[in-house]
């Protein structure tokens, strides 16, 4: 593609994505979209090809979690219409996801015929997706294609959120038009607030007797991950974490206390954020579910808190603050505390496993905490599982993905086959109810089919445990599968039932010396065993079921 | 619920689908939604777990199919954005699906909060579906809640399409206000018009020396099977169907043609419909699925065309004349043409299985033909199984079920879990691609697990096969699956493999025999084989994906 021959629509979409570090793109072919994949297959961009719609969408939220931008393509209306939930829970959780549509070609579309896959207007399809997108783009022009992919990319980029773009079929190969290049702008903070609002923060922070930060998803959003260690590490300071914003900070750093969340959050951490004198939150989305559905006890008197585009102190905004300046500024304005971080505690030795012990789900956290390894990257679904998992501490940092805010269930299988995609030096550690295994589970066929090997652990308890605690019924029951036998449908797969402690410790041994194929350890839990914090939440829910809240 | 206690929003919703029919909701129980399972649980619907959303409502279309209307619930955001694709071919198709879909309460949402499951505006979501349904609600409002609950009912009636109500999670409970019943107005015909459209229609059949009468999807939809028995019987016409009308007319009707599809039909059904001198088409939709992607070849001459709401002779229109008092009508006016129908002649005898011949779709689906029985509903995916399933002749009326113009793959399995409970005097056929099953096939747990004895025949050619006739590339390839193995996860279900005739024979009887459970026959296709009707229809589709189109 030089100046003489601008190359096709298709091209350039590819190639803007390419670029942008999208190396792979998932997705189910379509007719309306086979013509991008014939062109896709020339290219160096690889198609990695799902069993679904939704789950190709998930996958590249969990690639887009790991690289900045993730992408599928699919065909019109019975492709990208199953992608609606999955595209707004990347829009719900921030994560730049690219969804290619194919579509009727523009001259196929011209008589408003009756053809296969519609279902109303053409443009309704966009019309669902501008609701659940920062940018929605048709390119049924060859003259300002170009700059529609490319301001719809920047959008992405700039906001964290999904972008739709859909090109009709044949436009794919039509000659686009080169323009300009649009230098996007840059935000950039007011410097004299900015200088006001760390000021004012370092001199709060010099006074202050127990300050504590917490930090929340938006810093890994915004890729701060490393300026908040700046910052903890100069200042001294210990450090709580959202549940979205698991993970944003490195876990086994001895400066950190645990996940905040409210009346689910373990006594400690509850105790050190609520009564801190000086807490400085730092990229916190304020929603149910990081606030423990609300039940979070925080002091605006006592906060000094930076979203991504202001810092509010107390009472008082100063806007046009950029989350990273601020950050960067106050790392360099504050002064080191007292003491130096104590060195992390040698592990307790520990009675796992013991003899015919059933499984519960705080004894199998710890037993997973202490198997984690740098190299593992933790996806977890929804339920259960997401609050039990609060507790444990990944290595690095991003290592923890999940759905915590919009909590689909389905998300943890293919979101870490995107993950895995992503970052090829990685192994998943998958930690999925019964339900949401039964939602999406299969998809672990393309991990097999690509040669990965994450570790699957199955939270087995029959049912929709979490609205067991709100409402139980007959309705929260759901059929028994053997989880651990799906390999002899789609293998090569390792699977495993663990009724009991013996029986886990064994499976894991296996599957962590396993590297060749997915391992799956069906946990069978007993009845009515939960997470602490998940019956400290469910009590909460269950008022609001009845009509209290 | 008394004129003194008019009840609450939920039980008026409940018994207001139960008086139409609705007497089981299929759906994924979630917390915003919770309070209206309770309630549901205490009454006489009852509830059909499915494993995943857009497995209830395809379930829910199908049971609409054979009920006259079906239901699903679901929670807000993750649940009902999760059926998004499979309501879109609810309205595609025309099947009157009812969508409940709980909400935050309506004081939950008055400040505006950041909860989960939440992706933008809490009105998104209407804003959605009121893109895919004739009908969206909110029941925000007590005092006409009952009233919006009537109208959209009724309005499902009426454009036999879905509607989307929403009730938030603190209405469910919240006592409706009793208001006069809505009269539903009932359409009409002109009876001029209608007089004058059957007196030309008569003559012109009288004069006509090869007639034939082209059955369409409306006919089912709006029920007039019988209507189209009684005509064709008193004027002695034989009887095409389109594809998405197949099965409207009774397919072991000596009147019967088979499908007519333009270029895809049989010789036999092209030329007596091509030719003949005056082409009676009957709730026909002109889409490129029933044209065989417009290869139809029809003179609008010697065409006379009854629509829902209009009767078009030659290029004249007859506005407001109703198609079902045009066929009753009609019949009243008609003469019996010279001769009575001939007798069925007797099956010829055949030579299957021959030893050591590799299975084919021909011949898999000549033997499936001999096999139908009285009491079976065939449900068909897309793809292969359905180009093929034309030349299925099925008994009795209403028994073939198909997304046969939204074409959505995974539609089968969990349609015909819906047509199973809607009609259990019935035994579902289930044919479906090894893609499509991939997509949605484990939902035969759930018929598992209710004890029905569906008989699915996937048609495995191990990949996306219709594509590879239009663009081929490694895309179309997908995982190999042991489909036969999967009753080793959530059996009770039997399980065959059948690379050959010997083996599918020996599968075929036992399914047939065994009524307790689901029986899955995995037909193993050699490479390169395909249905003729598909053969053709990739060679109109080539042409398009290189823009030629």
């Amino acid at each position: 593609m030089s100046k003489a021959d601008p190359g096709t629509i298709g091209q350039y979409l590819l190639a803007c994505l390419y670029q942008g570090g999208v190396e792979h793109i998932f997705g189910v072919p379509g007719d309306y979209v086979l013509g991008f994949y014939g062109l896709m297959a020339k290219g160096p961009v690889r198609h990695i090809g799902t069993t679904r719609e939704d789950t190709a969408a998930f996958a590249a939220d969990g690639y887009a979690r790991c690289r900045g931008m993730g992408a599928l393509a699919v065909t019109y209306g019975v492709g990208a219409l199953n992608t609606v939930n999955a595209i707004a829970g990347a829009y719900a959780e921030s994560s730049p996801v690219v969804v290619i549509s194919g579509a009727p070609g523009v001259r196929e579309q011209r008589d408003d015929p009756l053809i296969h896959h519609r279902f109303g207007p053409f443009r309704f399809q966009r019309e669902i997706f501008e609701r659940i997108t920062c940018a929605a783009v048709v390119l049924d022009d060859p003259v300002i294609a170009f700059r529609q992919v490319e301001r719809a990319l920047a959008a992405a980029r700039q906001h964290c959120k999904p972008v739709y773009i859909e090109i009709p079929a044949d436009q794919v190969m039509a000659p686009g038009y080169p323009m300009p290049r649009e230098i996007p702008e840059t935000p950039s903070s007011d410097d004299s607030a900015l200088a006001e609002a760390v000021a004012e923060a370092a001199e709060l922070l010099g006074h202050a007797v127990s300050p504590v930060v917490l930090a929340g998803v938006e810093l890994h959003r915004r890729g701060l991950q490393d300026a908040l260690v700046g910052l903890v590490e100069q200042a001294r300071l210990p450090v709580a974490a959202t549940l979205t914003g698991k993970s944003v900070f490195a876990e086994r750093h001895p400066a950190y206390l645990g996940v905040y969340e409210g009346a689910m959050s373990t006594e400690n951490a509850r105790y050190l954020v609520e009564q801190s004198d000086l807490l400085l939150m730092l990229g916190v989305t304020l929603n149910d579910v990081d606030t423990g559905i609300y039940t979070a006890r925080l002091d605006p008197q006592r906060i000094v808190r930076a979203a991504q585009n202001e810092v509010v102190i107390r009472h008082h905004r100063y806007p046009r603050v950029l989350l990273a300046d601020f950050v960067a500024a106050l790392a360099r304005s504050v002064k080191a505390r007292g003491e130096a971080f104590p060195a992390p505690a040698a592990p307790q030795p520990w009675d796992f496993p013991a003899p015919d012990r059933p499984m519960t789900i705080a004894r199998l956290v710890e037993r997973l905490d202490r198997a984690l390894a740098p190299d593992m990257i933790v996806v977890c679904d929804v339920g259960d599982c997401l609050f039990a998992a609060a507790d444990l501490r990944v290595h690095e940092r991003s290592e923890f993905l999940a759905s915590a805010f919009y909590t689909s269930m389905g998300f943890a299988v293919p979101a870490a086959l995107g993950a895995q995609v992503a970052r090829p030096d990685h192994r998943a550690l998958i930690l999925v109810g019964d339900g949401a295994f039964q939602m999406t589970g299969t998809e672990l066929s393309t991990h097999a089919r690509l040669g990965l090997a994450p570790i699957v652990v199955v939270f087995d308890n029959r049912g929709y445990n979490t609205e067991r605690f709100i409402l139980d019924g007959a309705f929260n029951d759901i059929a028994d599968w053997r989880f651990h036998r799906l390999g002899e449908v789609f293998g090569p797969m390792q699977g495993y039932e663990a009724p009991d402690e013996t029986a886990f410790e064994s499976a894991l041994s296996e599957a962590l010396a396993n590297r060749s194929m997915p391992s799956l350890i069906n946990v069978r839990l007993p009845p009515g065993d939960a997470s602490i914090a998940m019956k400290r939440l469910a009590g909460h829910l269950q008022s609001r079921v009845k009509g209290e809240g």
